[in-house]
């Protein structure tokens, strides 16, 4: 614990906050109750990461009128029902416009407590403690909260930005290879849309950072929020720039819903999706081969998955692309790539680089 | 339809709006057209306005991509669960994030079709087409959208402006009176709260407005309309002056609470929440016998209840009131009278003058 605190300011104007990145934080119950300051704190939480620190923060905030709300683990949670047992919970016990919501979890968690914050009498306090890398990395930073309907993943939600993010290292030592890779899909996306020199710089230090070398991963969690926090801060409500934080998405959000939510991790659907889309710019004459390959090489490397599963089928797969939210006036509008860390969105690619894209995932 | 049509401005910056009050609005193709630009619009309606005016938006709007839901009427489908069959019927027909949600009701419709907007992939534009004087004095104006939960009033929601409003006074014209009479609770309310001349206006007036006279109305739904506009510009998320237009609305509350929602008509409730809140202000000291009675004659005048029903209890009431979003740290804050058109938020008024207000209540 003897290393210094990173720390990424996302700048927002009235709404800018900090990102506290370190390890240790949890232990720390000054830090806890410099970030969260209200008197009434409602912290939600799953059956997993409940058990081990929801502790900590009881602890830390033991003068404070306390609640907890514990869901089970997994995306089927992250639906507008799962929010009821929460409001209830929160207004038996009278918590006012003044309470604080603090997310302790991963995307999943983050996403729907930040949706109840932002939804609970019109909106109050948010705070997030994310547990996975997934969500240091991804929503911990821009404010998109939200839920699934059956029909379309985040297809309900908010922008409501957090007061402040605390990301303690030390949580990701206990998380699943699995979980830990979900999140690498995340961090590669950052470096192919933007960011050249972190996409060398992981290519180099990608042994350290799958053994989880403390340092490694400081600065990917680091660099992955300066580059999303640059991105948000010049398009907090999407209406532009902000698009191209969905590289690899259409396609990976088309395959965890064909599959069914839970099926595959998100990181695991985005993994595949990536590849997808530096397949589909190769065939658009975009990507050299080389590029696509080193794209498709480094996914492959941390060990997720560099292809859709078979059997989903070009039809479905459009159906379920035809949903995505950066759609407009029936236009299919993808995030591809013209050259690596140089990343567009666009609806103007050769419609058989697409066909031929989605045709061959049906190598199953 | 000879009569010009008034315009109020809300003046929100980007977010600025413009309500349109006048005759036959509804039956002017162009004007919806010109209101309503979308390629996909929604339209969220109840069952008794539907047939009364949907022909109408579908006619105007024949060459859009059209969905309409229509729920039942009342207060008890201002719920969470009322907005599920809306995302679906939306989903279903690809709807993306440049379509518009048009709400064509009164309050519950309104603010249910708000958060629906405000919710839909993380916010979509809104339009309010108010078919009740309540709604367009107040619901239409302001942006606060949502849904009540079985433990409170509106606790669920957001701040979500709309894109423009038009109130076609002709609609008031098959206005059951109950539904007139609950819309004149809150005419009443701005004139006390912060408009004096108003407050001589209406007394001089009541009669034509009671009438449904055209000219009448459309004085009464402008002036109320740019009272609250004023408001709301000040303190658009409500952080200060906006908790004045709660005059009369924690005890009103209250009182649908403990009745059970839809018992009463929410302006209903109002009149006899705009009366203790005299009451108070005259235990208080604040205003004069006199005072207290000319708020009160008003509110008699117009048929509407000026005392709540028996049988609540002061511990009722309090518990009721104590979930009142205005609350802070744990203090009961009420919106009071230092004079006729002269309202503050304060949590200091002497409480045994509160007690002896919610003890007069028990008069069944």
């Amino acid at each position: 614990m003897a290393e210094a605190t990173r720390q990424v300011t996302v700048a927002l104007g009235e709404r800018q906050y900090t990102i506290d990145i370190g390890r240790g934080l949890l232990a720390q119950p000054a830090r806890l109750q410099a970030a969260i300051k209200a008197r009434q704190v409602v912290v939600i939480s799953n059956e997993v990461v409940a058990p081990l620190y929801l502790a900590h923060l009881q602890a830390a905030l033991k003068d404070r009128q306390f609640a907890a709300v514990t869901l089970r683990d997994g995306e089927q949670e992250k639906r507008l029902e799962s929010m009821l047992p929460v409001f209830d919970e929160m207004l038996v016990n009278g918590f006012d416009r003044d309470c604080q919501v603090v997310a302790l979890g991963g995307g999943v968690i983050g996403d729907l407590a930040g949706f109840v914050a932002a939804t609970y009498q019109r909106g109050v306090d948010f705070i997030q403690i994310p547990t996975t890398l997934l969500a240091m990395v991804d929503s911990s930073v821009g404010g998109k909260t939200g839920v699934n309907h059956p029909r379309g993943k985040n297809m309900i939600g908010a922008f409501h930005q957090p007061r402040a993010v605390l990301a303690d290292l030390d949580v990701l030592e206990t998380l699943p290879d699995r979980e830990f890779l979900a999140g690498m899909a995340e961090v590669i996306k950052y470096a192919l849309l933007g960011d050249r020199e972190f996409l060398d710089w992981l290519e180099a230090n990608l042994e350290a950072v799958m053994a989880r070398d403390p340092e490694a991963l400081s600065f990917v969690v680091e660099r992955a929020c300066q580059n999303k926090a640059a991105i948000v801060a010049a398009d907090e409500r999407e209406s532009g720039q902000r698009a191209l934080l969905n590289l690899g998405h259409t396609f990976g959000h088309a395959i965890e819903a064909a599959l069914g939510y839970g099926e595959w991790l998100h990181g695991e659907a985005i993994g595949a999706g990536l590849c997808m889309a530096a397949a589909l710019s190769e065939r658009a004459g975009w990507l050299s081969p080389d590029e696509r390959q080193r794209a498709e090489t480094l996914v492959e490397r941390t060990g997720l998955p560099t292809r859709a599963p078979g059997g989903i089928g070009s039809a479905r797969f459009r159906e379920f692309m035809a949903r995505d939210k950066k759609n407009r006036g029936g236009a299919l509008r993808l995030v591809l790539l013209r050259g690596l860390g140089d990343a567009i969105v666009t609806a103007d690619y050769p419609a058989a680089a697409l066909e031929a894209t989605l045709a061959s995932t049906d190598h199953g």
